[in-house]
């Protein structure tokens, strides 16, 4: 049922699921160099916050073996200029920059040739996986706990504790995102294999329709009934008292528990506090980002005009990413548990 | 510069500009039956509360062109049930059963044959048409003093007098969807003709895109500076100070001021609540239902899951409209002035 995002080819290349084709077609595709893989994050052939981690760093090891044999200042310098390529593919998400300054660190404190770096480097972009799959498990497993029945609005649901718990979800946040089972979809899958009733609100997240496209995907292939709406959708259903609680992913969290996601979090959010149903947001400690007091100094990638259907000469404004105040988030569920700022 | 989404044809037909080719395509086409218009006005061919409305007089007495040689009887009969079918088409805008009663009234309390009643209903459509036109001439005029610049979530907007307005819309309220300038959107039109310098952030409008492809089409031929944005942005721009006010459109509007329009208001209306941004709900009396005393009552038309792109076998959920509750709207605007409830 589970699958990744991205594996090992045989070649030693990195293998990608080339997500922009779901769920129409399921191709996948080696990377070949550090430009290709670049084109592949900015095109979001790859994309969620922890799988663009995991695919920068194995993606720059991939293309790093065709450096092997050169002298050691050669590959760490070339190293560098990988991972300042990769780095600025894309500017919010937080795991990117992380993934590759352990990437950066493990290489200048590997002794040896280039050949002894590079095999540390393996190590660490498998590392960096792996810890990134126990994450998600810890974190499906802290946000057990959160799939209950709500009261949302000052309204009882009306719906008896046999009956499925609602949950709402933005963007996709699921295996597709992520090295593991996913962040705030890894709760969902965990609770749909364990046998928990629940049904899942996908918001199909214009522009990309990350949401109808790659969500219910997820949930059609691991049988968790669903239903997609329009965005503009969700306050409506809150306000029926259909919702019992709201998990996002993040981008990037700041010091303040300022939350950057995907496009459309933070009109949920502000739903969500009017109709009183909880808001968590779910990611895994590489999301945090210790060195940012606030949202606001959080850089929102622009993406283009194109990704919308407008008439010629109409000015198009289409960021990526939202900020959601700490204020609006009930909690922070992580492979620590369940946080609260400061951090 | 205007224009309308609705003509007579020379042969007596009603004619409709097809609103769903545009803004690639500007074709027009003749209706020829009662079966014709039902289908026209289902598929948003024709769409906007007040244009479906004239559209469906208009329609109506051109079908009953081929009934004039009947006996009165039978004429009254098919007066009933032309209206009775094109009312079934969509279920949630008043104005087209408003519309509608208007006719079979008038057509029944006019003495004479066929020929005389048909000769009546041909005046009756015509006096909805002019009346709307000139509804759509005071509500723009009376929006005028709406467009200031203003103070959002406590912070000034840092904007100098001098420069421009800026204006949050939704859907398609301008002359598309009326028979004149339009209701939102016509208070735009008929600031900027008077050189107002103003910029409207205009809504894509999830899942038809009545925004970015009839609204940005309408500010296009009009020289209105505007941006297109995915819904989702709506809220982070009001959290930067960047909007001034919100005007909408309503579909109907009940008699204790709940407003169903097309789905995605209720959230912005809930967003610029929490950022202090005035939010106006704008529309002639027709969209006003007397006989409906709250949100709760409106049938909300449920559209298909063609509408939204989602895997083969995934449930979607795709309301046409939603509901803001009363003590979200700043103030209702209709060709009487602004007011407030009750009406």
């Amino acid at each position: 049922m589970r699958m990744h995002p991205l594996e090992w080819a045989p070649s030693g290349r990195l293998r990608l699921l080339d997500q922009t084709l779901l769920p129409a077609e399921e191709r996948w595709f080696d990377v070949a160099s550090i430009d290709a893989l670049v084109e592949a994050i900015r095109a979001l052939r790859v994309r969620g916050a922890p799988a663009i981690g995991i695919a920068a760093a194995t993606g720059l090891v991939a293309a790093l073996r065709d450096e092997a044999s050169t002298r050691r200042d050669e590959f760490l310098a070339a190293v560098e200029a990988g991972a300042a390529a990769i780095r600025a593919a894309r500017p919010t998400a937080v795991n990117l920059a992380w993934a590759l300054d352990r990437m950066r660190r493990r290489a200048t404190a590997t002794a040896g040739d280039a050949t002894a770096i590079l095999a540390a480097l393996e190590a660490e972009a498998q590392a960096i996986w792996d810890e990134d799959q126990s994450a998600c498990e810890r974190i499906a497993e802290h946000g057990q706990q959160l799939l209950k029945h709500g009261r949302t609005g000052g309204r009882t649901h009306g719906r008896a504790a046999g009956e499925s718990v609602q949950v709402l979800t933005h963007c996709n946040t699921g295996f597709l995102a992520t090295g593991g089972i996913g962040t705030a979809l890894g709760i969902v899958h965990l609770a749909a294999e364990r046998g928990k009733q629940l049904h899942v609100w996908v918001d199909e997240t214009r522009p990309l329709l990350q949401g109808s496209r790659l969500t219910a995907w997820e949930l059609r292939r691991a049988g968790v009934p669903h239903t997609v709406i329009p965005d503009g959708a969700a306050a409506g259903l809150m306000a029926q008292g259909k919702v019992d609680v709201v998990l996002v992913g993040s981008d990037r969290i700041a010091r303040n528990g300022d939350v950057a996601n995907k496009l459309g979090t933070y009109p949920l959010a502000i739903a969500a506090r009017r109709h009183g149903v909880p808001f968590y947001a779910v990611a895994p400690s590489s999301s945090f980002d210790p060195a940012c007091a606030s949202g606001d100094l959080i850089e929102i990638e622009q993406r283009s005009a194109a990704e919308l259907t407008v008439p010629a000469g109409s000015a198009v404004y289409n960021p990526a990413f939202d900020v959601t105040p700490a204020e609006l988030v009930t909690g922070y569920v992580t492979e620590q548990g369940i946080v609260q700022p400061p951090f």
